[in-house]
């Protein structure tokens, strides 16, 4: 296994010694929990942010807390929801006196958890909003959204609601605006390299040396199609497309566009399937608003990347514009 | 070949294209050669800064256009120095009438282009100084450091001369304190797997299924050491304290940390060899005043990263702590 690490048991453990040692000046660790935090936390009057899941998929989650972001991640261990105790605690941590809002992505162990961390809390009299992110178009067909895992776009809604909670909001309109982003929100990804597991040397999925699959989920889930590899422009088309009749997105509308490094795809890479994006977008009368570009939440050494398309509106648009300060995502 | 590219040869330029459109409010093309500047370039008494060389190690060269880093890059073919023309054109587009600072690795071509450029443009009397990049310790003893490559050093010369030019310095001033970070500055790599090149589909280095190779360059120039895979700690320990004696760094020093995955080395692992860094350098009682994690200058998907220190004094602290606005590199 060619990966830099020790005993493969240690390895959340070492990476978040690292990481809160190089990252002292915006988060904190709790000495009770795996649970790191805004220095400042909680902020006074301000609704906490907690979100969470499996490492393995840094910059997300550690790398999304600061200020217009998250306040709070609960760690859970490579692809492995974090347990009731630990989000609590979190909470807990996050909590400035006007509530709580969850992020997390659809999975049943993150949702299970999150739910009934939830549960401590409220019985502890701290309100509690969810919003559960299924932006992944690949994973079930429209008409059972509800089994929708999350992906990439799950980075979109901790830039909303953290941009709305500065500005003051309080928890029902941060639950309303997240999960308005969150259904304007569709992803479809692809990839042609597994990552390997640490603890076992082996490889997260089979795949043939000239194929990719599109919508391989973030842990190696099944994804829609397994297809020889195609040139940049075929795949991006194939993929954007997919995702513009899933909400669908219409001439006139504007979007935030997210292209998504799963880990080993390169920059260079994702320029030229963006400029293939911009393309589509602009024969379909769609409007970019804002673009990223980048790893914004990978499966660790996985190769390919996905597309996320946010429908805009005003309030999204100022929301997406206003500036944060997280570990890994900033913003002027 | 597993990438998501068109035509081999259209690499660059699509990157380009795309990289343009989705970057519009921070920079723009000329019209005339392969040259990206800030939008509001050139500025007018601001000592201009031009960097460049071979693409394939995004997000350097372009990812660092913007306020407090560079104001434009030649952008060359892949791993390739751009030609003189298109460092001449990029002077004189950023020229705001009090010269122009050039910033290159120690690469043949890049020097010998720039160098060209640089008389090209003294002759319309534009001034010029030239600081050239030399951090990597790998790559020639220290008694004839004129040989050494440059590596991930270069983002520490950006972001200090790109600081200084912002607060007005003139370039003998900028020439001043870019010679003493460049020279204040010591990197080594590591790789176990090499990246494919576009054009021919080749590897850039072959290394067998259990083998790293300490000190290989950013093109897969031969390293000094090929070893079997060690442990996160075992690689990180010797790279250190190779970096440590060539300084050599000492006691009571103060140093900012640049720890670069050079494309498909996870966070997650650059996190924890960071965590050893961190605690040889307490071991030496030197002291980190800052610390940069991620992917800073690739070699598109190879698999390692580099360590690199930069001792700094009050003048580079200032300068390493200001504000920048870059594509790729943002600090509040």
């Amino acid at each position: 296994m060619k990966k830099f690490i020790n005993r493969p048991e240690n390895v959340v453990e070492e990476m978040l010694e690292g990481f809160v040692k190089a990252n002292a000046h915006k988060v904190r660790r709790l000495t009770t929990e795996r649970v790191l935090v805004r220095t400042d936390a909680p902020v006074k009057g301000k609704v906490g942010i907690v979100t969470g899941g499996g490492s393995g998929h840094k910059p997300a989650f550690i790398g999304y807390i600061g200020k217009g972001l998250v306040d709070a991640v609960a760690v859970g261990d490579i692809f492995a929801a974090p347990p009731v105790q630990r989000v609590y605690e979190a909470i807990k941590a996050v909590d400035g006196g006007r509530g709580v809002l969850l992020c997390l992505g659809n999975y049943s162990g993150d949702v299970m958890n999150f739910g009934m961390a939830a549960e401590l809390a409220q019985a502890e009299g701290i309100p509690i909003e969810s919003v559960i992110v299924n932006d992944d178009v690949a994973s079930s067909p429209k008409e059972r959204m509800d089994n929708r895992r999350g992906v990439a776009g799950e980075v979109i809604l901790w830039k909303v609601v953290g941009a709305l909670a500065e500005e003051g909001a309080d928890l029902p309109k941060m639950k309303e605006v997240g999960t308005r982003a969150v259904f304007n929100t569709r992803s479809l990804g692809v990839a042609h390299t597994p990552c390997i597991m640490p603890s076992s040397g082996k490889p997260s999925f089979e795949i043939g040396e000239d194929e990719m699959e599109i919508g391989v989920g973030h842990h190696g889930e099944p994804g829609i199609k397994r297809m020889k590899m195609m040139s940049a422009d075929e795949v991006t088309e194939f993929m954007t497309l997919k995702v513009i009749e899933d909400l669908p997105f219409r001439s006139g509308d504007e979007v935030t566009v997210l292209i998504n490094g799963l880990g080993s795809t390169s920059l260079l890479e994702m320029y030229i399937c963006f400029r293939k994006v911009a393309q589509i977008l602009a024969d379909h009368s769609i409007k970019i608003h804002r673009t990223y570009i980048g790893e914004f939440f990978t499966s660790m050494e996985m190769g390919g990347f996905s597309v996320t398309l946010t429908k805009m509106d005003d309030e999204l648009k100022r929301l997406m514009d206003a500036p944060c300060d997280g570990v890994h995502f900033i913003q002027h």
